[in-house]
């Protein structure tokens, strides 16, 4: 079949459905060289403007897929689930979720992000670990896969180069959040993981990309849609990011507060999303027969050290000091603290929490560029969460830092972040629906 | 004033107004190179779904226009008026328009273009006389215009810079047909050379890249009220391009023709387009009152001799071979021809005027692709125009060839071009209005 281009862009900027064919030689031409840049970038804002329907974003995340290699985990003989998350504030849950549901048995392949804006990312935390190394080959995957049951690792250069390549030009052109283009970079890295099913933890609200549950659903729905046309079950938890997820918000102190958890303790909200979304992979799995049986088969491992073992086998296996996070000591931690005082006495009514996690990169623990350095022992505790009644005075959070460059700046940023009421509000709902 | 490429992106793909400074940065910034094709061509294709409104496209049109140099022709002290066409098939206007009104006593600079797709160009015609130089630098554009009165050249490279560069993205990311964009882009050329006022021909129909009287006048609109924000005086004359201008369609034989209309000869269409334009531009310049005393004049100077005495004065100053012009022979002529015969007996009732210019870049007078070479000699004669009568197998054109190549595509496509009806049609309208 022969395209040009051209024809590929005005199809899309006249408002027309791609044909399969077409997007597929597109996409191809991309990956390869051939189709320059400033063509995709126009048709990618066609696309943004004039929509993908549900057939053209399946064709587009297969075509994103099979751009390059699909991992081969067929010689692993259990189930092999992933679960993914569509980025928060304070979301550590992998950490926590992979060794717990690797000790029931589960196989996770997990390729994870870094941190970008006010959002963390696993690796980024994982590498506060002194020694932790997340850039393995394809063959290192499948082995530490096998071996321990869960890997966590960046994505590789053969794995959905096409995603990597659009990824970099819509970021720079402004064609980002289109909830198509979105369903095709996420589901096509994940596909090409190799794993056999999916759970995704979509997060909504403040400190989310997905604003509004409306919007959540909708991203849901169209994830859901294309996985069930690849043939690959998709399950999605939308999860309220309207206040960050347990209190540690940062990098060595997320993994801390992680490790807390798979001793069984560590704070509840993040223990409940912990066992719901691993119920949920245990179901996928056939490995549980209903939610309640799933969840309780997540905490087990937490509370009698099998999902620790499990971490500290990973630690072991990815070059990471063990001691370190045994003994909780030799972690990177800053050097200075600030507590954030409460202007108000009250309740806790809203967190914007998109500032909470800017503040926290503001004193060094993200990057709001792609090559600004992390550090890893920055960080924000956050004491007061939605409900919680405060003195005027009283810590709202505390700030842990190297550099004081911008330490104002972030304090006021978590001060005006808290909305104080005089009513104590609704209970903060942690899980909205399940979709898929 | 500190701006982003990213949010100007943004603010378009939004449907937002950009501000005068946002598109001065941009255009400015794409000009030197500091934003690169990628970034632009997204931005562009916002635009092209979501419009820019009238101020935005005074701003685009100024900023390109300022983006490289403007002639100076302060120095010459006529009237510096200038004409424009928005293109067509079979259109030598120029060529018999600029030493017409060069004689009223109007100095004409003109920039023009090289025919591509199924339009013909004033440069690739100038080129049929052996010898004519078209490509003058800045200080021979201004000495032949002030010696001559008027002159003839391709674009220099330090004119409207960014119209060339966004041009050829606009090319290849399909972007080409957008109100604002066109406008922009002829605004800024013909600004950019100095002229006072410009008298432009927006051609409509088959022939045309406007194929809807609509959409010629939307244009029209857009380009007088753009102009008239820049302060430059401009008169739309919308002309109807449902057939051939004149006979000739290539570039030899388009020259033959224009100089038998130099003659006081040639075709009706010709001529009365010729004086009309010719009127306004007198108008524009203080030298006539009305487009009846304008047309006189134009008319006049054509059967005097003293159009066509300009005409082998711009040839001798451009280095053109004058006797050529002189004896009409010496013109690079091509060796074989063929007759179209139509396929029915009654009057011609349309004619596909694109389907003739396309046979005639099929038959080697165009370009297809822009370093295409073209074919002097090459081009199409039309013998029936709308409204004639036509016999069985009588000649509706005779196509003039050097290369037998494309030549039955081309007599199949001329043919196919003619619709032949039992009725006589409506007489050809061939101006349809004039705005500004």
């Amino acid at each position: 079949m022969q395209f040009r281009p051209y024809d590929i862009i005005k199809t899309k900027r006249d408002g027309k459905a791609h044909t399969r064919d077409e997007i597929k030689y597109f996409i191809d031409g991309y990956t390869r060289g051939d189709i320059p840049d400033y063509q995709v970038s126009a048709w990618l804002m066609a696309c943004f403007l004039n929509g993908l329907d549900e057939d053209e974003t399946f064709y587009l995340t297969d075509a994103m897929l099979h751009s390059g290699r699909v991992i081969d985990l067929s010689s692993i003989q259990k189930p092999k689930i992933d679960k993914h998350s569509t980025g928060g504030v304070g979301d550590k849950i992998s950490l926590i979720l992979a060794p717990a549901v690797a000790a029931c048995g589960i196989a996770v392949p997990m390729t994870s992000g870094r941190g970008l804006g006010f959002s963390g990312g696993t690796l980024d935390k994982l590498e506060s670990i002194p020694g932790f190394n997340v850039n393995l080959t394809e063959d290192e995957f499948v082995n530490v896969l096998e071996e321990v049951g869960y890997v966590m690792s960046g994505q590789t250069a053969t794995l959905a180069p096409a995603d990597r390549k659009l990824y970099a030009l819509r970021d720079v052109t402004g064609t980002v959040e289109n909830l198509s283009l979105i369903t095709a970079s996420i589901l096509s890295k994940k596909i090409a993981e190799g794993a056999d099913s999916v759970v995704m933890d979509v997060k909504s609200g403040s400190g989310a990309f997905m604003k509004t549950l409306d919007e959540s659903r909708a991203l849901s729905h169209s994830l859901t849609k294309t996985a069930e046309k690849i043939g690959k079950k998709l399950t999605c938890v939308i999860t309220n990011m309207g206040q960050p997820l347990g209190r540690a918000v940062g990098n060595s102190i997320e993994v801390l507060e992680s490790i807390e958890c798979l001793h069984g303790g560590g704070p509840d909200d993040v223990n409940q999303l912990v066992s719901l979304l691993g119920a949920y992979m245990l179901i996928h799995a056939g490995l549980a027969k209903s939610v309640d049986e799933g969840r309780e088969k997540v905490r087990e491992k937490l509370h009698n050290g099998e999902a620790f073992d499990r971490f500290v086998h990973s630690v072991k296996r990815q070059g990471g000091a063990v001691e370190t996070i045994k003994n909780t000591e030799g972690f990177n931690m800053a050097s200075s603290e600030a507590s954030v005082p409460s202007k108000q006495k009250g309740f806790v009514c809203s967190i914007n929490t998109e500032h909470i996690g800017t503040a926290s990169v503001c004193i060094g623990a993200g990057r709001f560029k792609k090559d600004d350095t992390v550090d890893a022992g920055a960080g924000i505790i956050v004491h007061k969460k939605i409900g919680d009644s405060v003195e005027m005075g009283e810590g709202l959070a505390t700030l842990y830092f190297n550099s004081q460059d911008s330490l104002e700046q972030a304090v006021s940023m978590v001060q005006n972040a808290y909305e104080i009421g005089r009513q104590k509000p609704e209970p903060f709902q942690l899980i909205y629906e399940v979709i898929g």
